[in-house]
This record gives C-alpha cells, sequence and structure tokens, in this order.
C-alpha cells in the first residue's frame, strides 16, 4: 500500500491529504436544514449532514490528491450513527481510488491491537464466512505500549498489504510535555522514532517502509532530526495550515527528491469556504471553496520543494 | 463517579470488575448456533451471539460486582454492528446499577479528543437538541499527547461527573520499551503518574480524585511506587488471572484500608467454562462458571487485603 501511495502522490504531483474531520458546525446551513428536514435534530440527521458534507468535498477534490484521513474521533461523536458514516466514507473514497488513512490512533496489549487491526485494516471470521468491519488502507497507532501493541497491526498489514503510521512527535502545543523528556540525552520521540525506523526496516515497500510515522508540522527543527533518523520511513504530516505549520515549516520532513512525507490539511481544506481567501465562492458553494484550498495547499508545498 | 464507584465496591466486599471482552471463540457454540441460525453467519450474526453472552453474564454477576470494563476493540472488530452491542452492553449494564469504564484508550489533539470525550462520556449537540452518543462513566485515555490531549476529557469529566484511568504502567510484557526508560533517574511511567497525580488533585471526589490511573498488576514492584507517588488516585488494574498477576502481585495497589484499586478480569471471568476449575459446570451454564469465577476472585483478592 504503501507503494501505491507513492505512486497516487507522484501522479497527482500532490504530496498531501486531506483530513476528512467533519465538525457539525463546518457544515453549511443548507446541508443541515436539508438533512434536519428528512431525519430530524437526531444523530442520524446530523450524520447525514457529515455525509452528504464530505460526499461533496470528495467529488470536487479526488482527482487531486492521493488520499483522505478521516479522523474517526469526528464521527465517534455521533455515535452508532456517526460511524455508519465513516464506514460509508471510507468505502467511498476507496471507490474513488484515494488511499484511505483511517487516523484512529489505536494501541493497547497485543490482543486487543490485534481486535483493532483486524476491525480497521484486516478481516474478522464469522462462523464459515470472512467480512471487514472497517476497511481503511492506512491507520494511524500510539506506541506507548511499545512492540507488542504495534506488532498485530504490522502482522495484519503484512498480510493484508496495508500500512500504518505510528505516532512519534505530535503536532499539539503541549507534545512535548512527555515525547520532548530527554533519555540518555536523547528525547523520547527520537527513541520511538528509531524503533520505528528499526520496524520499518523489516517491512519495505519498493523504497520506503509500509511502517511510517506521525511528525508534526509544527515542530520543524525536530522533523529535520527524525528525518535523518528515519530515512526509508515515510512521515504523514499533520499541523500545516490551521494548526499553524507553514510550507516552509515542513520542507525538512522531505527528502530533496520531493517524496518522503504528505502533508496533512483538514479545517484549512474542508472549512475553506468560511475563510476570507475564499469567500466570495459561497457556503453553496462549498466544495468549489474546498478545491481550490486544495490547489493552493498543492501550490503551496510545491513551492518549497 | 468516582465517589459512587467507591461506594459501590464497599457495598459489594468486591474491589473488582469483569473486562467484558468478548472474542466469538468464547462464545459457545450454542449461543453462536442460536444467533447464526436467525441472522446467519454475518457481522450481524457475530454481534447477535456477543450479545446473548455479554446479557448472560451480567445477569449472573451483577449483583456481585461494582462494575465492568467493556473493552470497545473487541466490538469495534465487527465494525458498526460491533459497536451497536457496545452500545447495548454499556446501557444494559448501566440499567443493572454498574458502573461502567468504557476502555477506548483514546487520547489526540485537543480538538479531536474533545470529540471524543463528546462521543464517550458527554454530550453532542445537533441543532437544538443534546444526544449522548455512547454513554460511559469512565473512560480509559492514552497519556503520549500531554495534557492538551488530556483536559477535554478532564472537562467533559467536570460538567458530567464522570471520570477517567490514565494509562501510566500497562500491564503487557514489552510495556517498558518506553514507559521504563529513565528520565532524570526516573522511569517515564512515573513521570507520567507524577503529571496525573497533578491534574488529579484539582479535580477531588470525596477522598479520591475521579482522574484515575492504569497500573498493571504485572509490575508489583512498580505499582507500590505510584501508589506513594499518587495517594489520592484511583488505580484501574488490569492483568490479573489470565496475563499472569497474582492477588499477592496487586496486593500494593491498595491503601491498608482496601480501597485505592479496583482489579479487572476479563477472560478469566466471561470464559471461565472454559478452564478446568470450572469444566463441570458445562458450556450451556457458561453465566454460571462466570459467578463461580467472580466469587473466587473477589475472595482471593480479599484475602491480600
Amino acid at each position: 500500500m504503501i507503494n501505491q501511495l507513492i505512486l497516487k502522490i507522484r501522479q497527482t504531483n500532490a504530496p498531501v491529504c486531506i483530513g476528512l474531520d467533519p465538525m457539525l458546525s463546518y457544515v453549511p446551513a443548507h446541508i443541515q436544514k436539508k438533512s434536519f428536514d428528512e431525519f430530524g435534530e437526531t444523530l442520524e440527521g446530523a450524520a447525514d449532514a457529515i455525509w452528504q458534507f464530505n460526499k461533496e468535498i470528495i467529488d470536487k477534490t479526488y482527482d487531486l490528491i492521493p488520499a483522505v484521513k478521516p479522523q474517526i474521533a469526528m464521527y465517534e461523536q455521533f455515535g452508532v450513527e456517526g460511524l455508519k458514516v465513516f464506514q460509508r466514507t471510507v468505502e467511498y473514497c476507496r471507490s474513488k481510488g484515494l488511499v484511505v488513512i483511517g487516523d484512529i490512533k489505536r494501541g493497547d496489549i497485543g490482543s486487543t491491537s490485534a481486535a483493532y487491526a483486524a476491525g480497521h485494516l484486516g478481516k474478522v471470521t464469522v462462523g464459515s464466512k470472512v467480512y471487514c468491519g472497517f476497511q481503511e488502507d492506512f491507520a494511524t497507532i500510539n506506541p506507548y505500549f511499545g512492540i507488542d501493541g504495534v506488532q498485530p497491526f504490522i502482522d495484519v498489514c503484512k498480510e493484508e498489504k496495508k500500512g500504518l503510521f505510528i505516532l512519534v512527535k505530535t503536532s499539539n502545543p503541549s507534545s512535548g510535555e512527555f515525547q520532548d523528556r530527554l533519555i540518555d540525552g536523547r528525547p523520547l520521540y527520537e527513541l520511538v522514532g528509531e524503533k520505528v525506523h528499526e520496524w520499518g526496516g523489516q517491512h519495505m515497500g519498493n523504497s520506503y517502509s509500509y511502517i511510517g510515522a506521525v511528525v508534526g508540522a509544527t515542530y520543524p527543527q525536530m522533523s529535520k532530526t527524525l528525518r535523518k533518523l528515519m530515512p526509508k520511513t515515510y512521515f504523514l504530516v499533520p499541523g500545516y495550515g490551521a494548526q499553524g505549520g507553514s510550507a516552509e515549516d515542513l520542507r525538512h520532513c522531505f527528502h530533496p527528491d520531493g517524496l518522503g512525507a504528505i502533508v496533512n490539511s483538514s479545517r484549512g481544506i474542508i472549512a475553506a469556504y468560511k475563510q476570507e481567501a475564499y469567500s466570495r465562492i459561497g457556503a453553496q458553494n462549498f466544495g468549489d471553496a474546498s478545491r481550490a484550498a486544495v490547489i493552493d495547499m498543492i501550490n503551496d508545498i510545491n513551492r518549497v520543494l
């Protein structure tokens, strides 16, 4: 799957993915109204509004980009109805040829991680039949449990030709509270990075490992160090745009050939119609605003590569 | 909610919770057959089998115990159908007066943690209405993001009178890979423990904080240190039984008055009928086997307190 992701990045010349992380407040009033008219002001109505919102954005951008990254929390907040739309969104994106990175940040003891891995990247057996629960191509993973919380995900990826992005250095303001603490003179995130590099070395695609790393755009000096430490690891880079990371900040996540990283933007793309730069496009045409924002983002990033 | 949990622990004289972590392979053949006959060998059929299994175990044990801890991964592996049963199980346990600890181990950047917190412990707004997605009383949380990944959960707990258990030292074999690394001469898990203690100090119930900690039963010397470091923090202790922790091992998690910890057992209880000790009870009466195993577990733990 890492090979396919890189192929799609080359084809689109766009090392970016859209974070499909819809808050209900991002959904334009006319879409909400239509869904509420049909399903009431219910969890089902909210879920439908989010689905209509997602679908329009996907339809207006899928030809420009290699991948999407739906954040499952934004669906999970609406309970089962929200998760139905997560599943529907994953399926729809795959049908459009997009690589789907499930931003799930799961991680637990071995047997539990195995269940998450089966549900999101693999299969479950029911009697004599085999099914997929959700069906992402990549998943994001939390490393706090060490290798036996990660290994079940690796096993499923190997079997199913899928991939992972393991949290190394996250983009949020307090990420340093534990991640930056020094161990033998080096920050924890470097040790995690080294481990991810080591695990990934045994699970290579053509030129990069299918075990990638999450490296926030908001800490450019740290990503520079991590890029050197993990030469064969693809980086998933959150934090561009709304979280404060600039194109200049994330240059270090890439190798000189322009590969090595995929940059995510969520709010900056999906709620683009709310920004002054795109407000003339109007809430009615929010999908066009997202398309314009994607094009601007691609140009902004390619400018520094 | 921490006050209510402690009250229930006192009333039942049972500092234990049952981990409702059903694998389909734990569900006796006659239950599977009945569900498959009705719904086919489908995800819906698997989910129904798990629901019937859970319900019988809850019905046979709820009067003995203060709390249950459903592990969401075991439901999530069956996709949306599985998550419907997670929701149904949470609701049913609450209707039986049990405290429900959602073992979800979520954690992300602030806005994303806020969505998880709303979905599992709080409420979401849809138009002029307010709903609960899932509805646990406590949730387990991963601390890797630092305080801004935790704060949204704390905020919701304060508002809704709910509680957290934050991962400090996990029970799995490789938990030391990062958690035991020394920072200024002290292991990372102690620093996390200190932070949890600090955060918890601002959010107290009557005698304990509603921000608790996950401390594995499998590392008794470490739990001894953590008990001293976090005197007002309730411990959720996994790893008893099937994972290898003995009653003697977890004595240090408690204060001399017998409070301070709640011990979880999953497989050891829910699949008790498969153990030699309870096999005479038979798979047909698996709920009775679970009840017998709960009674033995309570006695085993109370023996060392």
